[in-house]
């Protein structure tokens, strides 16, 4: 849970815009809110850590970040080192590249980055990630799934994230891969659950309130399993596709957004003034 | 509606399989209840009448059907002759093949073949209809819309169906083309609607009580939009992404169904032996 007021976490489904209007990334330095913020880069997910070095290093500066630190940290002692952990607790914003999230978990999980990840957040810094680097944001992540297949158990499979957002499944490049049924499995198998499906170029802001905002060109997709009345998901053989009845879905776009704490979508403010008639709905 | 007791609608997601156990196809024979029953096939879909006639004939007589009329009708003259119309209406199962649903439409729509398919339905035939021979069965059917897309309005087209099943936008290849961004943008343009995605290998079999059963490898997802709180359609650019809160959805697999007429879904018997808690639920 966020407790200070100046700490986001901006969660991004993959493929950010880096060469037009950089909405998103934008987004970053406006929240870091304060003059010459300095950057961290972890690239720990990404087998080519010089290239996504270079590539994010130039984007931010070109949107006027002057100081961007990139941390290759590469195994399990560069994690513990107390000079590499001093330079990310330096960084206004610290984000994480995308590539494979298992790496993030295996590398950095239990170590003193992971502890002073969880420091940072109390400190009211912004902490982003990108596909590999969203998964990684809750406590249990999709480490691997069948795309565009309908849901069954054995298509998906999950692992400890790094537990900075708490009592949500996340997922990146959704509409895009056609993931909706990798995790409605992985929302069947304990609906307490939520299920969040960035898409590409698409990110969550979150908020001290629990609350998250939508930035970016696509969707965000809410999952709640709460509402489910049945599923087979304990009765059926790995192979067979799952049954799942009266989940409840939200679609959400740019500057709608949804309460984690409460449980219920917020409509954007052009469209309804205000949110208590949407939080009536959601009772 | 079905009224009559031996009428059924075979509506398949495309990609049936015609070489393994030929599960949907093998229903057909078996739900056409009758010794050696008369198969017709409508090839009006495809731009490759002769393959898909050859194969399906092939295919059917594997499965025991001596007779398999391929009926090609390329145009509306074709489509208000009275011989081919004869010939239809001698058909137990009347089987339309996969390719654009718009040749279905626009060359069968409102002549002799149209009128007779609906008398088809009362004689108590089996129709059946596989990718764009499903889309067709509905009132209103999607045309054409971006795969693997967040919704947004822009995306999808929709155009008059052949209004056999009443109430629904059906969409096929489902999961394995990404489609449930379109299905969405669809429901939330009328949420009175009930939005049906099939898998490939896998169909619904509609009959006279309103209720379907699923068949076949894959999963039918059912999109309730009754529940929509919020949606932006309405307001929105047609090129930004749509907001829908509150939407429901059911994964069903093989043996559940859905009861169209009252609009609840029917899980599978090995696991809940009567339907009415389920109906409760729906409530």
């Amino acid at each position: 849970m966020i407790v200070h007021k100046d700490t986001y976490l901006v969660v991004i489904g993959g493929a950010e815009d880096k060469k037009m209007d950089k909405v998103i990334l934008k987004k970053l330095v406006e929240l870091s809110n304060k003059k010459d913020p300095r950057f961290v880069l972890i690239t720990t997910a990404t087998q080519q850590p010089e290239e996504a070095g270079e590539q994010y290093k130039k984007v931010f500066k070109s949107l006027g970040i002057e100081t961007t630190i990139v941390l290759n940290i590469e195994n399990r002692d560069d994690a513990n080192d107390d000079e590499i952990n001093g330079q990310m607790l330096k960084g206004d914003c610290i984000f994480f590249t995308g590539g494979d999230q298992l790496r993030i978990s295996s590398i950095l999980g239990g170590t003193k980055i992971h502890e002073n990840l969880h420091k940072a957040v109390d400190l009211g810094k912004v902490i982003a990630g990108t596909s590999a680097g969203a998964s990684m944001m809750s406590e249990i992540m999709v480490v691997e799934g069948v795309d565009k297949e309908a849901p069954s158990r054995c298509t998906i499979k999950m692992a400890p994230g790094m537990g900075l957002i708490e009592g949500v499944i996340i997922d990146q490049h959704f509409n895009q891969r056609g993931r909706i049924g990798r995790l409605l499995s992985a929302i069947a198998q304990n609906p307490h659950s939520l299920g969040i499906g960035i898409d590409e170029n698409t990110a969550i802001i979150l908020d001290n309130k629990g609350e998250f905002q939508v930035a970016g060109s696509g969707v965000v997709t809410v999952i709640d399993g709460r509402s489910i009345t049945f599923t087979n998901t304990c009765e059926q053989y790995p192979n067979e596709p799952l049954a799942i009845t009266e989940v409840k879905l939200h679609v959400l776009p740019s500057g709608y957004g949804y309460s984690l704490a409460k449980k219920y979508p917020i409509i954007k403010t052009e469209f309804c003034n205000n949110k208590k008639k949407n939080e009536k709905a959601a009772q």
